[in-house]
């Protein structure tokens, strides 16, 4: 019995050192040590190589460092144990400071603002209120309500959109592909927080921003992407913000990461592009998280945050 | 007995008309208009003229449109009637969302992305989340108590500082100029909401800008300044956003409006410059508030929201 950590782009040892303090007794083994792989019973992975799970016959569950597991879930060779992925509040809270930051700032035409300095131009134009605005929120999972909620004091308008119906208070909700139409018809900002799947993958397309609300939000409707490159298309966006159909856009994640430097986007200036930084899973609630799972687990208790590897999250 | 409207840079036909719906019988005049100017009761001003307050023997109150007096008071003929300022809902929204958007991107280090753009520079850098910074607010009345109730939700930890001691639930509150560098010295966003008077004016200096906290929010203390241009000495602006005493700036106010096309503020890339639109009065709500004014103190109530002349605001 064993924990065999399996962090790529990250400081493995911080990991190792603080899942040592917090789980006492029960191993912890990294890649380089000898063990026998069938010991093996949790595996905690970040972008995990080809061979990571080579000769773990023994494994109950595998740990997600990342609240995503779209890439996971394309790993050829995913054993068939449970996959539990992270949810965290502060995790929450970076994403949802992410979204209400653009979303302000687009509702204060920050774009237009600054188009007006660039021309040293002294223009009073009236940013409408939080109240006359619509923001549509894609995903209605822990992020997305998260989200919510941080946004509603501010006085926005809201509306949510998710495969199965929900019922969120100051919240219209939408649930399923035959109300996205009306709900897109009636939001100024987008924002996406769904998780990748073969049913959203390019959901953000020129399609999609045709059918956004016009005449409400200055300038035109405006998009925030906070959840995968893979969500969007990025030549569809390209030509959006060029032709006036989106006002501007937020970007977190990109279709490949790191944005390749030939990238039309690097040089729109009513696209914000932040280099996949909206949140990231951190070590010390993390370590908190799967270790009590862990503890739990051996003791009977059913795993929790199981990702249902049919819908893809 | 007349209600005169002296209103300049606004469309006082659209005022007129709107005040006529709610005041009924009760005669409202404009300046072609014939009249005894002993008559007027009440004057509602914008900007007023050296000559607007000739000759009116009879006031009762000079009623100002703008929430901050600082330009009024100044007024060389200003009659000793007790002048009422405007204080409206919809305002102090307007003005929170000016707040809360400027605070949520510098916590977002919108700066430094933002350069990382240009650059075609992916680094990942991860902002602090909204809990670890500190949002020293200066000024709490009517439109600091909402701007602080609109942070607080967001999770930012906040302090204010005012004329006299407050007690705002989850604020830390100072008061008096013999807390001042207390009060800065745990800042690290400084978001300015006095109003403009002999105390105030010129408190946002190099000295100030010094005394904030620096190394945690990453790059340096942000000043956002949305209440008079009187309060910023804007060289020393441009001399801490270029030493680095400042990371970055929001100025929705200046020392002369509009900003003159020379000053070296708009060229810099750390200062956000806005036209004076942080918030207008509104109106609907500016009829709907004045209008209940002239009828309750008709009826003998007594006038709310009377400036104190001797302090200034
Ligand atoms: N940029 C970053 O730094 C970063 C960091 C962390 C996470 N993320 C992204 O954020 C995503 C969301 O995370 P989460 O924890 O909120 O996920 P979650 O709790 O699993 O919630 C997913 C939500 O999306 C909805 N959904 C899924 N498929 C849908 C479909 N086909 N049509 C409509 N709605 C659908 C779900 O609907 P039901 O409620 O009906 O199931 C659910 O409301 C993650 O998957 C990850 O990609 C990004
Ligand atoms: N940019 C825009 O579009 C825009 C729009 C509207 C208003 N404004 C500005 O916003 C300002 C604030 O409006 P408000 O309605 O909140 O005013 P307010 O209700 O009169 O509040 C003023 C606050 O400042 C404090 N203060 C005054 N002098 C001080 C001093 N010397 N030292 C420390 N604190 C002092 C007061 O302290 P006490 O509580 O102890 O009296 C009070 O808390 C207005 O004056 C105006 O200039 C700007």
């Amino acid at each position: 019995m064993a924990l065999l950590l399996h962090l790529n782009e990250r400081d493995e040892t911080q990991w190792a050192e603080a899942f040592a303090v917090e789980l006492g007794d029960y191993p912890i083994l990294r890649r380089g040590d000898a063990f026998d792989p069938a010991e093996v019973e949790y595996i905690f992975v970040w972008k995990p190589t080809p061979d990571a799970f080579e000769g773990l016959s023994g494994l109950k569950a595998v740990l997600s460092l990342g609240a995503g597991v779209d890439g996971l879930l394309r790993h050829p060779t995913l054993p068939d144990a449970p996959v539990v992925r992270f949810v965290d509040e502060e995790l929450s809270e970076c994403m949802s400071d992410y979204v209400v930051a653009h979303v302000a700032m687009h509702q204060r035409l920050h774009t237009r603002f600054m188009a007006d300095q660039k021309a040293r131009a002294w223009n009073q134009l009236y940013p409408a209120s939080a109240r006359t605005l619509t923001v549509g929120v894609m995903g209605l999972g822990v992020i997305g309500q998260h989200a919510l909620g941080r946004l509603a004091p501010l006085g926005y308008t809201l509306r949510g959109w998710a495969r199965s119906q929900k019922s969120i208070p100051g919240v219209t909700c939408f649930a399923g592909p035959e109300t996205f139409d009306d709900f897109l018809s009636g939001a100024d900002i987008l924002v996406n927080l769904l998780p990748l799947t073969g049913e959203t993958e390019g959901i953000l397309n020129y399609e999609t921003f045709g059918k956004l609300r016009r005449g409400v939000l200055e300038g035109g409707p405006v998009v925030i992407n906070a959840a995968r490159g893979g969500h969007q298309r990025e030549a569809d966006l390209v030509k959006a913000l060029g032709d006036g159909t989106l006002a501007a856009a937020s970007l977190d994640v990109f279709e490949i990461e790191p944005l390749p430097q030939e990238s039309p986007l690097w040089g729109l200036e009513n696209c914000y592009i932040t280099p996949h930084i909206a949140a990231i899973s951190n070590e010390r609630t993390g370590v908190a998280y799967f270790s009590r799972i862990i503890a739990e687990h051996r003791a009977g208790k059913p795993l929790p945050h199981v990702v249902d590897r049919d819908r893809g999250y």
